[in-house]
Formats: C-alpha cells, structure tokens, sequence
C-alpha cells in the first residue's frame, strides 16, 4: 500500500487543482500496489491538527479548469512553527504524529517560498517530502517558472486593457496595483503585455520626477493618457535608501491605503493632472487557470507522482532550462528570484520605451 | 448635403464607438443627397470650443469590437452649463455658434442622464438634436435598456468570479465594490449572477447587523466564505436617515477611501472574520463591448439614422417593450431609473437566498 | 413533505444548472415542509428508465458558471413518445408510473420546443408540471427570450471576431457557420455583433448573385475581405421553392457536409475568391454561461420555485414584456418564434449595410 | 537615414503586429539618424511589385492587442521563388530591385518556416535580413518558442473547455480538430491543458483499436464520454506505412473532408457510439494575443530593433535556454521542430492516462 499526504500552503493560485490531479492520476494510473491519498485541509494546519479527508477519483473531476484550492489554505509562518499552537502543542511534534499516524509514505506539498522552507523542516526531521512550485509571483528559487504566474499575468493584464480603451476617451494618468511585494515579475510581465508607458517595480526603486517627466513627454508627443503599472511594493529611490524598520515606520503612517494611492498623489502634485487608481487585487489569484498553467502544473504534477513512484523524495520539483529538475529544498528556501534591473528583459522594455522611473 | 455633428459626453462606456458606427453607416450608407459627419472632440468642450475633426468611414474601421470613444469625452455639469466657460465666453451660446458654423442639419450626443439634459437644453435654443443612451448604470429614465450595461455586468461578474475561486480557498468574506453611486442595476445584476451571497444597494439601506447575521448563517451551514457585492453608493439604515448635508459631512470625515471598506470594518468588528476587499473600478468601463450591447448599440444608431434621414429630431432613442421608442428630452432629463425594493428581481433574488441587509 | 422530480431534456445548453439551482434554492429555502429533490438522469429516458438521483445540497454547489447539465440529457422526439421503448413498455405509461411511485409533487423539465410537448403530454395525462424555456435558438413560442441563447450568441460571436484577425489579414471571403436550423435569431445576433457583412438566415432565401454582388461592391470600396455569417439551415431561393420532400432529397445527394461548404463553393464559382468555411459547432452550446443568461435561468429558477411553493402547475415560465408570466403548456408545443423579414431587427441591420442575400 | 523594410509572410497569426510595434519603437525611439519605415502589402508579394506605404507612429498605435497583420501577409512558396512572377519577371530580381529602389538597410521578416527560407535565399542575394520566428505551430527549428503558439493554444483549448461541458451532459466521443499538419505542438498542449483524453498527433501514428479501447476503458470506470484532440495531420499506423505519394493518393479518394472526420468513422465503426466533431479551424489564428505572445513578440521585436541599430543582419532572432539569440538562417530553413514521441512531456501526458493511441 501507498499512502500520500498532500496539502497546499500558502496564498492560494490558479492550477493548484491540476497539479493535485496530475499528482493523483500520475500515481494511481501507475502504481502497482494499491494506494490511498489523503487530503490535508487548509494546508499545514490540516497536518498539525491531523484534519483531512481521503481522496477518491471523484474528488478529482473537473479540477482541470478550476482556480482555487479544494483542501482549501492556510498561512503557516516558519518563523512561528517552533512556537506552540493555539492547543499549546508543538507544532512540528503534531504534523510529525499525523504523518506516523497515517503510516504516510511521503507528504506532497504545494507552496511558495515559507512553505517550502517548512517542507525543508519536515524533511530534515526525516519525513518523506517532495514539493511543487506554486505561487503567482514566480519569486521561487530554482525555477525558472512557477504555476499561477501567467494566469496572474493574463488577470492583471486584461485589467490594464480595459483600463486602456476607458484611459484613451479621457485625458488622465491611469494606475494600476499589480500583486508583488517583493518581486516584480508579474508586474513587469502584465506592464509590458498591457502597454503600460511606466513601470514601478520593487527591484527598480523610482524618482517621481522621473516618472512626470515620462507623462509630459507623452503629452507633448499628443498621446492623451498615461498608464502605470505600479507593483504592491513599488518603492522611491528616497525610501529606499531607510532602513528597513524606518521605512515600516514611514508606512505605518501613511494615509495611503497602498502604494498606488501615494504615487497618484505623488503625481498629482507634480503635474496637475487627473489621476485613477485601480486595485485588481485578490481577483489576480483567481479564476481559471490559462492552458500554459495548466500544462505546466500537469507536467509537474505527474513528474512528482514519477518520484513518488520510484521512491525518490526531498525535493522540489522544478523547471530549469526546459527541463523538470530536482531541486534540494534547502536551496529553495528563503531565497527569492528578483528581477534584475540589468536583465535583457527591463533592456528590452527600456528600449521600447517604457520608463522605469529610474 | 447632409452635415451631421457627433459627440460623446461623460464617462465613457462600451460600444459607444458600436453606436457612432451604426449612426454613420445607417446616413451614408442611404442618404439621396451627399453627407458630411464632424466628430467633436472631448465631449460637449469640442462642441464649444469648435474643435471637430470632419469623419470619413477609415474612421468607422474596426470598431465594433473597441471599448470607449474614438472621440474622447468628457464631463460637462448641466449645472455649469450657464457659467462662462475658461475664456469667459457663454457655453451655450458657443455650442450654438459652432453648430451654426458649420450648418449642421443635426446633432447626434450620446451620453447619460447630465448629458441629456443640456441637450435638451440645446434642443429648446432650436438646435435639432437626436441623443442614444449611454450609460453603465442603466438608470436613465425613458428606456428599458442602455448600452455599457450588459458589457460593464460582464466585468463585475468576472471580477466576482474570481474572487470565488479563491475565496473558497480561504476562510473569509470577500468584497467586490460595484460602479454605481444612486443606482444598483449594475451590482444587482453583477451580484446574482457572480453568485454573492449578500448585496448592498444604494436604494434598499443596509443595517449592518443583518449583513452579520447572513455570514453567521452561511458558517453555521458549513460555508466557508461569504461574497458580498456592495455598491459604491450603498448605504447604511442609520445613515439613510440623514439629511443629504449631514451624511456628505460624514462621509467627508470618513477614514475609508469607500464604502466597501467601511462595510468591512463594520463587518470585522462583529464577526471577527478575515475581510478583503477588491474594488475593480474604471475597469467596468472598458473592454470589448459584448455581443448583446454592439447588437443593441448598432440597432439604436440604425434607428437615430433612420429619423435623421427623415428630418424627426428633438428626442432620444430609447427601447421599451422590445421596440425603439422616440423618448422626449424633457422625460429623460433629470430622472433616474431605480432599483425599486419591491420589484420582482429582487423577490427572486431573495427566494434564492440573497441578503440585502435589509 | 414535498416532492419534486426534474429533468432536463434536448440538446444541452449553457445555464441549465443556473436555472435548476434557482428552483432548488427557492424551494428549500421558503419550504414550510421538507422537501426532497429528484434528479432524473439523461433527460425523460430517466423519468421512462426510474433512473434518479436523491439531490442534496452538495449537488447544487458551484453550478452558477458550469455549462452543461448535472443530470445529463437526451433526446426523446415527441413522435417516438406513443412508441414502446427498447424494452417494449410504453414509455408514457412508465414516466407516470415513476412519477407516482416517487409520490411527486411536481415535475420540473427544463427544455424546448419538443421537449415541452412532451411535458404538456404528461400534463394531459394528470402530471404536475413546470417547464423553463431552455434553447440557444430562441425559437421557443410564448417568451421573449430563453437561457442559453445570449451565451451561445458570445460564443459563436468570438468566433466571428476571431476569424475578422485573420480574414483582414488576407484577402479572402470567410464564412462561419452558426447554429439554427429552423430559426436564425443566434446567426443573426452574432452576425450582427460580429460585424458581418452578410448573413443568410433560414427564415429569408438567398438568391447567391446578390451573395456575390455584396462580396463585389466590398472589393470595389477597398474592402479586402468578407465575412458571411450562414445559419445551419440557411436556404437559397431555389430551394425553398421545393417541397419539403425534394429538398430532403436533394440534401440528401449534396455533396457538402453542410450548407457552408455549398454556399462557399457556390462563392468561389461566382467570384473566383478564395473562400474559408469554420464550422464552431458545440462549441455553441459549451462553455461557462454569461451574467446574463446567469441572472436570467436564476430569476426563471427562483419564480418556478414560487410557483411549486404555491401549487400552481400546468405552465411554462416564460418571459414577456420585461414580466415573467406563465404560458400554456398548449401554447408554446409545436410552435416556432421565427425571425420576421420585415422585424425591425432586419431593417436595422439592412440600414447598416448587412446583405441578407434576398 | 535608417531605412527599414518590414514585411509579414505565410499565414497570419497573432501577435505579428505586437512584434512589429516592437521593432518600430526600438529603432525610433533609439536611433541617433532618422528612421524610415516602409511596410510591404500582403507579404513578399509587397516587395516583388513595389506596393508599400511609409508607415508613421499613427500605424503603430493600439497594435499589442490586435490579432492579424496591419501589413496583410500572403504565400509565396519557396519552390516558386525562381519561376517568374505572374507578369513575367523574376521574382527574386524584383525583390532586390525594390530594396535598392528605396535605398533599405535592412528588411525585416516576420514568417515561419519556408517564409524564413526564402529570406535566407534574399540575404545570400546580398540583402540585409532579419527574421522573426512567427507560426502558431511552435515547428521553427533554432527557436524554443514562436510567438503566436500560446494563443492559439488558449484558443483551441477554449474550444476542448467549451465541448467539455456539452460532451459531459451526453454519452458521446467528441472530436476537436486542431491546426497542425506536420507538427503536433499545438494538439499536444491544448490537448494536455483541455484534458482531453486522447490525442493523435502526426508524430506518432495512431492504431485505431488502441483509440477505441482507450474508450472503452473509459465507459468501463464509468465515464460518460471521451474527447480526443486530433491534430489536421494525424495519421494510422497503417498510412504511415505507406509512401507519401500513395498516402497522397489515398488522401484524394478520401471520402471524409480532413482526418477529424475519419477518425470519427473510425471510431464509430468499432465503437457503435455517437461521434461529434469540432473543426475550430481559422479562429486559431485569430483574436486578441495573449499576454506571454505580447511580451515574447515585443522583446523579439526590441531585440531585432538592437541589431538593426547595431548594423547586424544575416539571422532570425530565436529564443533559446531563455535567452534572445542570433540563429543562422540556413540553420533554420528546412528543418521541422517536431514533437519527439519519447520527450518528457509525451512521458507525462501519458502517466496521467492520456492515449495517444501508440
């Protein structure tokens, strides 16, 4: 008998269900021992809490084309798993005691950054892990693509599109808040797929005056409006020079509800002109998942059952050079796949004119 | 020679480029004698400030499918209509001037309920004018219908959609704020067919303590997260009872940026549960028109066609009881086409189970 | 205890589950007794075949955007009803016997034109029976509209756009053909919103020399292509001067696999234009149904739902000047809302340059 | 003065005008001289007869979501490139002609496969050239990704997402036919994201009675219907057995329009069950492009414009281990990416169940 635990952790994506279904077809399609999958729910505190359901084929119908989660999510920090849960136990001891419990030959975990380096955790407490790429941002650390990026990508692009044809009848600077704390792939690649004419990113802290000067010179070339993809952690050169804990400070203190909100104020003040914010937020998280993620996330999902089949865990799987690769989950964890300011892809986008306010 | 003046005025919406088409192709396409079609810039400021550019069909190319105006809009308050405008100069006489000008035989402004109304103004000062309603909110008075409509539920819908998949990854209530300060079509519509659990309108008051209650229920019933579409002009019971001055003042002194945000402190505050809020904004604007309104805006431009054809002006197009209406300036101005509490709609909306908070 | 049996029944189209969410919501949400809901599998074979489902909530979870049926469907022709089945068993015998031996209250049949002969059969025979007016033609006697229609309209409208991409990019004659073989409401409507430059309907012969003149007059005002929208069952003058039996026959000996492929030969013949054919077939009928067939199949849903609360049977729900009504059973069997040649639709669509061919 | 030629050759597809836009904004944003842009009509047809306009930044305006090619594209087959042009001449000297005629520095081609051959016939003529991978059939060797792949796959996987819903609510085999006549990239992914259950791709020939047990199979566990993913260029066993000229042969005789219709016969034939198929045909090419073509074409296009402004011809632009790279033009000319029936992704489709009928 096979028995595999799965959970997804974290913010939820898109195409979380069709690595789950790639995973279990994968193994039950080939296994030659019978087995059974159980489902955690609401990720790691399914396994803390020994809360989960056993899975059958029909669990996994129609998940192809279905955002979400179907165990549901939940956000597990690593920095408080060695702190006790909410019943004072240790966290660790209890997903160990389930895992034991359920005689589990290996744990599928889904996640981003922080769940993978407490799948890492699990691992070095010698469970069986293996864990698959998720997350809107594609931050992950040893992989060139993570599933839920480009249905964000095509989420947030579509809202600067509708933005463009209402931003054209008017003559007004027109922002768009595009998801990414830290990392500006995805409004880099939304921004670019749009046609923003200004990009502000975390990786490329801006000079406002920068980014006027881009709005005058489109209205002096006669282009009537101006659209700006500003990521959620979009940053001044100024604030970027505090440190980390002045600059929580200064945000602390805002009185803008996000970042979008101060640079429309920002230009406001700088040119006079009418601005519009537009906050697409958590829809960029949903809806169904476009075929490339669902291709990408099938492959992955049934590369992980591979594994699973011959016994190989510890890992992440990941995508590098057109190639499904094991990635050791210490190399994972904790690091994050910037963009770089110097990349042929911001190269690229300078030269066709988008500005990126440095 | 026929000379016909187009504009577009207030915020734009979805297939009014569909519109303009429709018109331009019904008179050149059947007119006996020569036909000339001046476009006026930025709404009724073209009209005033004579800047028109003279239309030929390379204009009308491939518009069907475009969201906004080829011709840029603008706001013109009804209010301000008698105020001089930047250089001094009477509006109303300006727009006059320009028409004399240019010897039109008609003008053709596609526009809401502000707009209409100084077109009804310029149709008693003798000018021949034919309007087209235009609207996302579909409160104009006078017709069943308005085209942006049906385009602008789509957006929403979507939006709501999307926010499902990952809401029910979660547990927590999510709110979509909806376009619509007096109105409710455009949420109500959104909101049954996005599925959300509770709307709020501007026209049934809300008391915060049913909207509570319909989560609790919802969690008792096993439901993870509850959806809620809330109009921008929705509106607490308590503050219903205002007078029109108090509530501006508080609303002024509001820390929120808008009502969805203030529905969900309330909402935190007495359930304690997890509240996001999206607010997808001027992208209900944009986009491709849908099929039902570039059919509907093109049968309503054939229509103004047809009565510029036969010499019949002084009225807008409207739809009612599936045929095209004359509908006199004077009904349509002014009024606005309300969600009525009792309506059947609404009856229907709560035999499925929706809460209005009321 | 109440109880209820439904089913759906003919060709499946988009908000099916909508609308059978809403009857179910309303039902048990305002029930002053339990209530138990039957679902009949694969349309009236199920009702014939006692092949039922008891459904429970979990059932109705998620059914707003999902096409298709839950309960499957089949056809069961009206003709074939006085028939015994594959078994031998008169088939209307069996339906009642299933009905009674289930103790139900009502039957729901959500379907079409044949479909609800078939009810109102049952209705003679002393059944109580609702139906909902479900088709993607629209052809349904007795209400405006029917759920399916307006999803089905953006389907093949996309469609048309699509192939607009690549037929301005060439210079070609396109035609797609869209579904309606009796009624060409959904080819009128697409081709309208898709900007087609000719459409050929069931309801008006073609005479193919006006077809090629149109093409014609296109080329000469610089136009490089032509899209034609052609209804399954579109028909040129010729035939339909035959009788109905030769035109069987004489399809019977063509050539084509359908009309579109002989109205492009017969193009290609007149013009020498290269001419493409795109068949979207079920597509027509797939796919997550639009807000507004949403809202639509859930208000039909809700005022069945009312209905079967108060015990009124015997009808259709239908929708009628902006008002839902009941239609007799009688009155909508056998009947077909066609599209008018004179309807103000086609004087529109005239007006803005769309060749009918007559 | 820099003076560009640009044309787009071979059959359309999306995002040639993203790409296009690409190279325009590269060169005139950045040049130090003045730039000339000359866009030759309908493929190299535009520069063997001189028909060509100067474009101006007014034809780049609201390219990035516009399917097709503002240019107009034709064929030119390679194999034709030394007969003489329809008024007698050579058509490779009037291509020169037509370049030193309007004193280019370089051209730029937009094309696939014989499109590229043709080019490389041009640069070892003398002629500066640059090529852009475009093809929706992913088939260009040198290159890991051609633009207009991704879309098309959206849109055949709409269609498979679409007949999805239908098929669910019948017993029947449904058949999608997807463009790809040599090459099975497209059948395979949109397969892969469409979940449908088998997929013959011209790669690996298919045996009938493997597709009719995978069927089978599927009734036998309790799955209602099958859909399969046939690519225009499947093949048997049997055909592949035979020589071109006699699979020619067999082809003509053929009695079914394209293989889709066959295989359907086929399967009907061993399966008694009802066969529906879908040809989605030309709306693979069209439509808006999706983001990742936008972005991939825009950085194709901002990379060719660099070496435009460098002065380095003599190659196409590919994308390989995600890096931008000069591919030798002969390298590419001739050779056929195809899918390798022992690849990876071959590998995963099948853990998951999928049946290539091998």
């Amino acid at each position: 008998m096979l028995r595999i635990g799965m959970l997804t952790s974290g913010g939820d994506c898109q195409a979380l269900n069709a690595a789950m279904r790639g995973v279990y077809k994968a193994v039950t399609n080939n296994s030659k021992e019978p087995v059974e999958f159980y489902g955690f729910l609401d990720g790691y505190k399914g396994l803390i809490n020994s809360n989960f359901k056993l899975l059958t084929s029909q669990d996994f119908k129609g998940l192809m084309t279905k955002g979400g989660t179907f165990l549901g999510t939940s956000r597990t920090p690593f920095k408080l798993i060695d702190e006790p849960d909410e019943k004072g136990r240790n966290k660790v001891e209890c997903m160990k005691q389930t895992y034991y419990k359920l005689q589990l030959n290996c744990l599928v975990m889904l996640g981003g950054n922080g769940s993978t380096k407490t799948a890492g955790r699990l691992a070095e407490e010698g469970l069986n892990v293996i864990t698959l790429p998720k997350t809107i941002d594609n931050d992950l650390w040893g992989t060139d693509m993570t599933f839920g990026f480009q249905t964000a990508v095509e989420v947030a692009t579509r809202a600067i599109d509708e933005i463009h044809t209402t931003a054209s009848s008017h003559s007004r600077v027109f922002i768009v808040e595009i998801m990414g704390h830290k990392v500006g792939w995805l409004p880099l690649n939304a921004g670019m797929a749009g046609g923003a004419d200004v990009i502000l990113l975390p990786e490329i802290p801006y000079d406002i005056d920068k980014v006027a000067q881009a709005i005058q010179e489109r209205n002096e070339r006669g282009d009537r409006f101006t659209i700006i993809a500003v990521a959620e952690g979009a940053i001044s050169k100024e604030d970027a020079a505090l440190t980390k804990k002045q600059y929580k400070k200064k945000l602390a203190k805002s009185p803008y509800p996000s970042i979008a909100y101060q640079v429309a104020a920002e230009i406001y003040e700088k040119t006079g002109m009418e601005v519009r914010v537009t906050v697409p937020g958590h829809t960029q998280r949903g809806g169904a998942p476009c075929p490339y993620d669902r291709v990408f996330a099938t492959r992955l999902g049934a590369e992980a059952g591979r594994y699973i089949l011959k016994g190989e865990y510890g890992f992440m799987v990941g995508y590098r050079n057109r190639e499904m690769v094991k990635v050791p989950l210490e190399e994972v964890a904790g690091k994050l796949k910037t963009v770089d300011p110097d990349a042929d892809i911001i190269k690229q986008a300078k030269l066709v004119g988008i500005s990126f306010g440095d």
